[in-house]
């Protein structure tokens, strides 16, 4: 690579864009840890696009109408962190860049967006910022639709590398974005032939260009290192109807020795490297030192989206006030008042009409209050519409030619839906719920878990949520996966045993702002186990007496979702025998470990045997039954051991023994 | 659709497929649950495949070297059952047609490997069929390549639907086919144009031929109800170098009112419906019947087979014994006998050469001994071959140019690694593990969880397991992961102490037959902890007395993995204090539950108090720390209560509280 060529030709670009990569190179020396490679290949494209495209404001980094930059390259996090400080974004001082990758720094080795707001979504597991950017431009097109273009309309630019195209996420995400018409969606692909095992060529002969126009992509290759190309792609990019990829040709870990290598993928941390580096970059200057034209010129930028969102402001502040209002309570993530209110009258119905239904439908008749209420609300399903009962009534179907639409198509694709509802709670102003089958979170786990990570509200939709399902058999019945969700941090898991407790659910997780809730719902009917109304949300408490002992009380049972009605009935046997039993009804673990332990204590009181009923392996319950330290009470679980079969729900349930008296008879054999 | 045509244009043809389109028929409506319109759709693409092309014997449904057929699209399995009973494989007696989805019969709602020898791979997540066969035809490559043409010489043939190819996993299966050239690996595209939700174009748009085509696939579009056409296409993808796809446009549910409709993809079970269509079909004989002309030529395509079958036993049995042995042995998925002997051999010199080493690295040590012996293993990774130490000296990188390669570059693909791994297993003769990062796991999880579900010995090389990895933060540090694995049935999950217990997680992983492993490896450097060389293998017994208490034995620490050196730490301290503390590692919690209750109370008896220490959540330690009826002694745990950081590993450590002091401090205040 002829650096002096690329410097004589365009000196000014030029300097812009070593900031970038002499910036990367002392961090990661710093560090002696991190990836050199991406941000010194495509340290030109970011040049470019914060120049003369990018629509930013560094002293509002949460500004609603801003671009969005996904960096769905999260390794090369150091391209990120060196345009949000040489822009001047006072969440990332000079100090911040010497600190990266340390103990309570804001630049972690991956970005986190609960680090900095300037971070618009955590990447580093690859193909999740470009999953994620879908949902972003989708939220762009909805609230473009709601609001008019002169409060909404921006752009999300991403930055993705043959890892991002490689993952099955990308396609997933490529396809629905293709068939979704977002025209303002640009992808720029880090071109450079180069992964962690050596060339891309090892595991990869894909023509991604063609790849992309099957999905109805505008497509673009050019040299990323040449400005007039970046310039003018971007800008045929804008002009396109359909969402854009523009191949960017680089060299990774340009102008080092490392250049066009695996070894430059990771972190150059060698000083005479760096040195010699440097040298050929013409940057004459120390380590961390931006000479102060160049950092003028990047401050520039940062000027220029400043007039940018003041002139948004004054065509804000022209809009109704209930418009405001409105616009800031969905982008506070604030639920609208009226909600609780409707949601109590919701609950009094439910009892006033009590009947066997499932809680997927039950989950429908909240979801038909809840839609006309919350107007943020964006439904969806991964094609099982009708069987994830996600669609209310109301919901039109967002799609090119109807961008008011709030209910989407996501086709079969379980971690695509999960990473763009990522995307559409980022965004905010709207709050996204998708469903699948439960046994399906097999396949949105890497994008459930950055909701968590990411303390985002989305709310997973998880019906057929255990043997109940039936006939499929066991690739589609849940065992694990109560489990595996409740050992996942900052997670919400509901399982609800009725209408009842389905709507307190659905409460909870639209007025949660700081984490995703999964609401694990049945295929089959269950019985109502709720009989006198209550004003209060007893699932918030996570775990609550449903029914005390008649009889002295010598057990607990305790039961969520399905099995509760089986706990019910064990306790009439064994009441009939002169036993005294107690249910819990547990919807959520994760509050009930959240209440004091006065509460917890009181529902639970040590002494009286446990027995815990679930459709579920054991794990997650263990602490309950058994107790935090230990030495309580004698414990015993019904519920499954392995994976399940392929038969009528009534016949799974009698031959795995999860049965009201197989309850029962444990009770009986542990006192 | 005009039926009348097809019938008069390939009578014979035509009544062949009837007979799957109406035990389709007949056994969704006996089931009143299923799903009719695939079957119905793909019937022709089926019966020209069986009756012209596929090489299969029903009297021995394991042949090594039959083809191999992929239901990728499960929920059609009605296709599969049908076929395999008109053939007259005796395992699909036309009571099992009857007792379609019924409990203890072998036709599951979903094709399930386990129930049936002709169920090549347990579909019905979409996508995994069309991963899995990628891993069928890279062992075909590969073991015609070891033994030769003559003996190993078959096709792998797929049918997937819209829903396999709209998965993010179809996409990372297809890349990797196409850029190893797997020319003898052809997938039918049931190109019906219907998902649940509705039109494909629902949430589709994809030009899928170019798709394929930009991975480098041949490709070709037909009318999948014109058997010359489907004669023609297969002959053409057989001649050409390239993995084939064939879309075949077909009519979901052909002939019956629910034609093209989502409808059609579900059950189809009104009386008259299924009346009417079999008028149209010219069908004229009661439920279940097939007539004895039909049936005749169906079983003559098995006899067909047959011969085949028996001229490949006459090249086998030309084979040199030594061969042959080899041959068996690897399709029984039976280790060398020199692998217990080079395993211990290994242990003794690790042991005489003791020094902190990562796990990674250990595993990697190991590898170098194994793949000397076990020439049936394939090793690969997903792109972090450096980082997962998977590759030992001497293997080879299998590529079109070089069959014999034991190693794959899978690329960014974990999903479709784990996929592709099943897939090897599956076909036999090959020993598949591959690596990436532990918290990738979230990728690969709907392949995993088959493994499990399939008894398949898959060996998945976890590494940079916990916190412990440091600077790359929190998307990269498993916090939850050990629980999840933990929580799946019939998975062992390894995380291995030091040099020694690696080898022995290892021995176990590479003999056992009927469940994959997880081997959880750490990216920090371990001190060795165990101090005597013993023949035994200990991680057999899942968890172990490591150090027994100097002192009278008040607490019980235990630990897994990168732990292990911090409960000896802290039993030092404690020791110290006059505390008599035993060690107890717990390399593999499924094997220490497989022991008998003897051992299992000599090694944690009731009474001291036990505190476990791991770098992940608490969950899957409860049962452990509490016993499992409870009321045995008090317990604590040191280990993650949220997601982690980015910081060097030590800091994070420290600032986490899983140190030696914390572990000794919890003993304290629990006693």
């Amino acid at each position: 690579m002829d650096i002096a060529a690329l410097r004589d030709k365009h000196p000014e670009h030029w300097r812009k864009a070593a900031a970038i990569r002499t910036l990367t190179l002392d961090a990661v020396a710093a560090a002696n840890s991190g990836h050199s490679g991406m941000p010194m290949g495509m340290a030109d494209v970011a040049t470019v696009l914060f120049d003369k495209h990018m629509k930013f404001d560094p002293k509002a980094p949460t500004w609603a109408d801003r671009d969005r930059f996904i960096l769905s390259v999260g390794h090369g996090s150091m391209l990120l962190y060196s345009v949000l400080h040489l822009t001047g974004y006072e969440e990332v001082p000079l100090e911040e860049i010497k600190n990266f990758r340390q103990w309570g720094s804001k630049t972690a080795g991956h970005p986190e967006s609960e680090y900095l707001d300037a971070v618009e979504t955590t990447t580093g597991p690859l193909g999740q910022g470009i999953a994620n950017s879908v949902g972003f431009a989708i939220a762009e097109e909805m609230l473009r639709a709601k609001y008019g273009p002169k409060i909404v309309d921006h752009y999300t630019w991403v930055m993705a590398g043959d890892g991002c195209l490689m993952e099955g996420v990308s396609q997933e995400a490529i396809a629905l974005a293709g068939m979704q018409k977002l025209s303002k969606l640009v992808v720029f692909f880090d071109d450079n032939g180069i992964t962690i095992d050596g060339k891309v060529s090892l595991a990869d002969v894909t023509d991604q260009a063609k790849r992309f126009e099957a999905s109805g992509w505008h497509v673009q290759s050019i040299d990323g290192h040449d400005p007039d190309a970046i310039d003018a792609a971007i800008e045929a990019a804008k002009a396109d109807p359909r969402p854009s990829m523009i191949a960017c040709k680089t060299h990774i870990a340009l102008g080092s020795s490392a250049q066009d290598t695996a070894k430059g993928h990771g972190a150059l941390t060698d000083g005479q490297l760096i040195a010699d580096t440097k040298a050929a970059y013409g940057w004459e200057h120390g380590p961390f030192e931006i000479p102060q034209d160049v950092k003028a010129q990047w401050e520039a930028m940062g000027a220029r989206g400043a007039r940018a969102h003041e002139e948004w402001r004054e065509r804000f502040d022209a809009l109704s006030e209930r418009k405001r209002i409105e616009f800031e309570r969905a982008f506070a993530g604030e639920a609208p008042k009226a909600l609780s209110t409707k949601i109590r009258a919701f609950k009094k119905e439910a009892l006033e009409n009590a009947k066997p239904v499932a809680s997927r439908k039950s989950s429908e008749m909240v979801l038909n209050v809840v839609n006309g209420v919350m107007t943020e609300t964006v439904g969806g399903s991964a094609d099982l519409t009708g069987s994830n009962n996600t669609r209310s009534g109301d919901m039109e179907v967002f799609s090119p030619d109807n961008r008011s639409g709030r209910y989407i198509h996501y086709g079969i694709r379980e971690h695509g839906m999960a990473a763009a509802m990522n995307g559409i709670a980022l965004h905010g102003g709207l709050r996204p719920y998708g469903g699948t089958f439960m046994a399906f979170t097999d396949y949105a786990r890497g994008a459930m878990r950055l909701s968590a990570l990411m303390h985002q509200p989305v709310v997973y939709v998880m019906t057929h949520d255990s043997i109940g399902l039936g006939e499929d058999g066991p690739t589609h019945q849940p065992v694990e996966h109560l489990s595996m969700l409740r050992a996942t941090p900052n997670t919400y898991v509901f399982r609800p045993a009725d209408t009842v407790e389905t709507a307190e659910a659905w409460e909870i997780a639209l007025t949660t702002t700081d984490r995703p809730s999964v609401l694990a719902l049945s295929r089959q009917n269950l019985a109502p186990v709720r009989s006198e109304h209550k004003t209060k949300n007893l699932v918030e408490q996570g775990a609550y007496v449903l029914r005390e002992a008649g009889e002295k009380r010598r057990a607990i049972l305790m039961a969520s979702g399905s099995e509760v009605e089986i706990a019910v009935a064990a306790r009439d046997i064994l009441e009939a025998e002169g036993i005294g039993v107690r249910v819990v009804s547990v919807p959520c673990m994760e509050l009930f470990a959240a209440q004091d332990e006065a509460y917890r204590k009181r529902v639970l009181p040590a002494g009286p045997v446990r027995v815990a009923v679930e459709a579920g392996v054991r794990q997650s319950w263990d602490r309950l039954l058994l107790g935090e330290r230990g030495r309580e009470q004698k414990a015993g679980f019904v519920g499954m051991e392995g994976f399940g079969a392929s038969a009528p729900a009534p016949t799974l349930y009698e031959k795995f023994g999860i049965t009201a008296e197989a309850v029962a008879e444990k009770v009986r054999a542990l006192l």
